[in-house]
């Protein structure tokens, strides 16, 4: 076990659609996932509307307190798209048309592309881009800030062609364990076993299927010997308090 | 029309496993629907992680800034479940257990009910309890806070138990429109449109659905004549441009 040290990340989903309910956010949670592969501790995440000041706030605020921000929407041809003139102004620099990014979309549309389209070829000075496997329209990065687009296969896209180059540590691992039991009779149990473990965190997380109550058991860590101790520990706990595990 | 301006409101999601993508948040998406029925607007949404400094701080700082705040999650039984000491710990008020409360988990459970349990009837002092019809154990709410369960079904039991106590405005009404079509090819009418209608916010979502891309352009606002004149206008729009409406 190298115990290294995780970076820090947070996300920034932008737009008021999100907020209305309208579009159920599944960026988070394709992130999310992937952060605990990459040891990269995702710390928090922010949904915002699609107001300038409330964008800038968010950024300046994350950007300063986390090694990675990353924000997804907003950054497509439309006048409601405002992402990168929120960026540029967040670190205080110009839009420009961006060469490598116009030649992107000339590549992938001709040069007849309307000039509604261009648009996404204005980047904030300074900005490296981030390829766009699957529609062309660039993706870019200003110091430790990711812009992604919102829509999903795309934003999984750019976000792949930069994994590489995060920093993280030891990956996340996690063992789940399900069972029909209420949480309030394996909370004791519970709690001395998170003190047996301090460097894992069990979380316990009841849900309601099926008309019955039940509670998940997620174990979170970077040391696998020690994650497989507690499993077993709490198979045992289980098994004392005469409930059976679900499958997961 | 009455015009009568909107509520603001802020939710905090509290939970590691929203953050690391184990379990997909669909609170949110609730509260986002019913807010706009309410006509309360939703201006931000965090996602925080257990750690209690990280609570306080987006509790202190989104109630001074919103009339309403909602926090899901966090109020169980478990070592896990830290929110009402934060909540305590924002408003500098003590945590005692509530005899209400205790009442209306002995009525659900039982005098036998054990101590875990009994965790659920600490409630920070001066708040009022915010009836649990699925499983019993109160929220509250404290001042302009609103603290909830994170089981959706709990959570909307509890947003339905207080949902006639607030006080909204206009509902907010929706009306969306999608097409094949790709997003630049609409966008200079749509800011013409966007123009027009400066009481109507239009949004612009492209999808990729079936290996086709395409466009929701949803229109937002109080006024339905205003939302149907636009509406109109749109599908002018699209026609002239070629394209045909998908069923919504």
């Amino acid at each position: 076990m190298t115990d290294k040290a995780a970076s820090t990340a947070a996300v920034i989903v932008i737009g008021n659609e999100i907020l209305s309910g309208r579009t159920q956010d599944i960026n988070l949670g394709y992130l999310g996932k992937r952060f605990d592969e990459l040891g990269i501790q995702l710390i928090e995440a922010r949904v915002v509307r699609d107001v300038p000041k409330e964008i800038i706030h968010a950024v300046n605020h994350l950007r300063k307190n986390c090694d990675y921000v990353f924000t997804t929407g907003g950054i497509g041809p439309t006048h409601d798209d405002i992402t990168t003139d929120c960026i540029a102004e967040a670190f205080g620099v110009a839009v420009e048309r961006n060469p490598d990014a116009e030649k992107c979309l000339f590549d992938r549309y001709g040069k007849e592309i309307n000039e509604a389209s261009m648009r996404m070829a204005n980047i904030p000075a300074g900005a490296s881009l981030v390829e766009n496997p699957v529609s062309g329209a660039p993706g870019y990065r200003l110091e430790n800030v990711y812009v992604f687009a919102g829509v999903p296969k795309i934003m999984q896209g750019m976000f792949e062609s930069v994994a590489p180059e995060l920093v993280g540590g030891d990956p996340m691992l996690t063992k789940t364990i399900s069972l029909h039991m209420k949480e309030s009779e394996i909370a004791t149990g519970l709690s001395k076993l998170q003190d047996e473990f301090p460097n894992i965190s069990i979380g316990s997380y009841p849900f309601y299927k099926n008309k019955r109550f039940g509670v998940s058991i997620v174990s979170r860590g970077t040391d696998e010997d020690q994650l497989g101790m507690l499993d077993q520990k709490l198979r045992d706990l289980i098994s004392e308090l005469g409930s059976d595990l679900l499958e997961n």
